[in-house]
């Protein structure tokens, strides 16, 4: 068996690059904001403060800079300039260091790119996900990189940009944050559990339908209650650390699922479809959970939303 | 006039203190939640961490702690052994530096206490906003105090707990976080606007039924989304910091709402009763916007949801 470490390590690197500027821009304040205007390059210019002007003098300079936002499939489904840019980073990187590996990129599918999945090793990445959440400066925005060879999960990285703090997972070696050791809640008893969700981009009548009633049925079986972040690998992320018990989502991307399932398999939980059936990364469906019992407890309330396959072939 | 920036300075270390130990303890992973097993005293445990170790250490930390939940209202709302021992904190170390003014706190008030807004200077306290979340070591927590004086609120101070980050805004001098100026998002569209709301405790079927519609309604504007983060105080402070544009919620409480309601006012935002009419305090119920605009496209949504008052006169 290969060795993979390597590549998460290259992994680890350019998560933090495409997190992180390779210089450090002076904001002293919102005023300050008017120093960047134009630059299409925010999300650099915003996650280079993190670490020297904290969260709030972010998100105040970001407030005041106009994205280029537009829509994909439907009028709620953002992607920005910076959305592009980061993949570009990211998988021009990655290529000329693997130049062998396959690649499936949000923004490269959204343009036409083939999302398949082969034995090929092949990187899945969403460049910025809770693209939402960027477009508004709030504080739940994550650079995820899966690795996938022979079809099987290897690794995950997952970059909170706005905290700087990194999750990484690799099959058999356990799931970290920042070097720390990652254990799921072993909750089993659905009435003590909080359970993560992400409303998804199809916002027809039907769709809503469907959402809410299995919202109400969670909040009714009954539970502590229920978060919605707005960063699907975010929300995993969380699931991961104990934080949460379980999370479900119909309408997410395999980009979106790929580096957290290898994170919360890691740390001792469970990621599978929806029916119960082993998780399909292609299905743009998934339930995650601490234990197997809350896993069961989750599915059995859901109706389901059918969002296509992102694979497009069944 | 009076100048009340001496209570605001003794809010803002009594906010600290009740989120910062005055000794740090050491946690070296998730083992050594052992360390402190059968302290009641986590609240203080896991803050210590925040700035030592990092977040999720806190977590996995927290993750392995026997928390002493109990309920109040319903079963989902929520009471720990550490919320009444941070009230307590905090109101002892208030009445000792001024034994003439009053004091509402959560806990005091489910211990019947009198909630009551009078002229005298009173001081209104949430020790753990969002309890479920502190429960789960969900990174959504604060320590909320406002101030009003001839029942007008004079100044706010919540501390996010697991950042450890302080909200401050006091009338007529500004909002801020860590002493960045805070300014609302200008949108006044609501097709762009990001809207946050909470759960609230009663979940009986007619409740629910309303919660969903208007969630409904709200998607349906159509609007960017919908987010649930679990701390109505910490949502708040997201409209404040212009990260989302507006917050609804039926069931929260003056100590929810005093805070924030003078932060998000200061950051230029504006905060009323879900009927259109000046903010009551001790009706439990909120519209908070960036824009007038935005408020009134949320309160023009909304179905009511009757908590009751705070106040229990009307």
């Amino acid at each position: 068996m290969e060795d993979w470490s390597e590549c998460l390590d290259v992994a680890v690197q350019v998560a933090r690059r495409a997190g992180q500027p390779s210089s450090v821009r002076s904001c002293s304040g919102s005023q300050s904001a008017a120093l960047v205007s134009g630059s299409s390059w925010v999300f650099h210019f915003e996650v280079s403060h993190i670490f020297n002007v904290g969260r709030f003098q972010v998100v105040s300079c970001a407030v005041n800079q106009e994205k280029q936002v537009s829509s994909k499939s439907t009028p709620t489904d953002l992607v920005t300039e910076t959305d592009h840019q980061v993949e570009e980073l990211i998988i021009s990187t990655l290529r000329q260091k693997y130049p062998t590996h396959r690649f499936i990129g949000e923004e490269s599918a959204a343009a036409g790119g083939r999302c398949e999945l082969s034995d090929a090793p092949t990187w899945i990445i969403d460049p910025i996900d809770g693209t939402c959440n960027f477009v508004h400066s709030f504080p739940m925005v994550a650079v995820s990189i899966g690795f996938a060879v022979r079809r099987e999960l290897e690794f995950g990285v997952i970059y909170h940009c706005f905290e700087g703090t990194l999750f990484t997972g690799r099959r058999g070696h356990g799931a970290f944050c920042d070097g720390v050791r990652l254990h799921v809640s072993r909750e089993s008893e659905m009435s003590k559990a909080l359970i993560l969700t992400e409303i998804g981009a199809k916002r027809d009548p039907a769709t809503l339908d469907v959402f809410l009633g299995n919202m109400r049925r969670i909040l009714s079986a009954p539970t502590h209650g229920v978060r919605i972040v707005g960063s699907s690998t975010l929300a995993l992320c969380q699931v991961a650390s104990g934080a949460a018990e379980g999370y479900y989502q119909y309408g997410l991307h395999c980009w979106d699922i790929a580096a957290a399932a290898v994170i919360i398999r890691e740390a001792g939980g469970c990621v599978m479809d929806t029916t119960g059936a082993p998780l399909d990364l292609m299905s743009r469906r998934v339930v995650a959970a601490g234990t197997p019992e809350i896993a069961e407890s989750v599915l059995k309330l859901l109706q389901p939303i059918d969002y296509g396959r992102d694979d497009n072939d069944l």
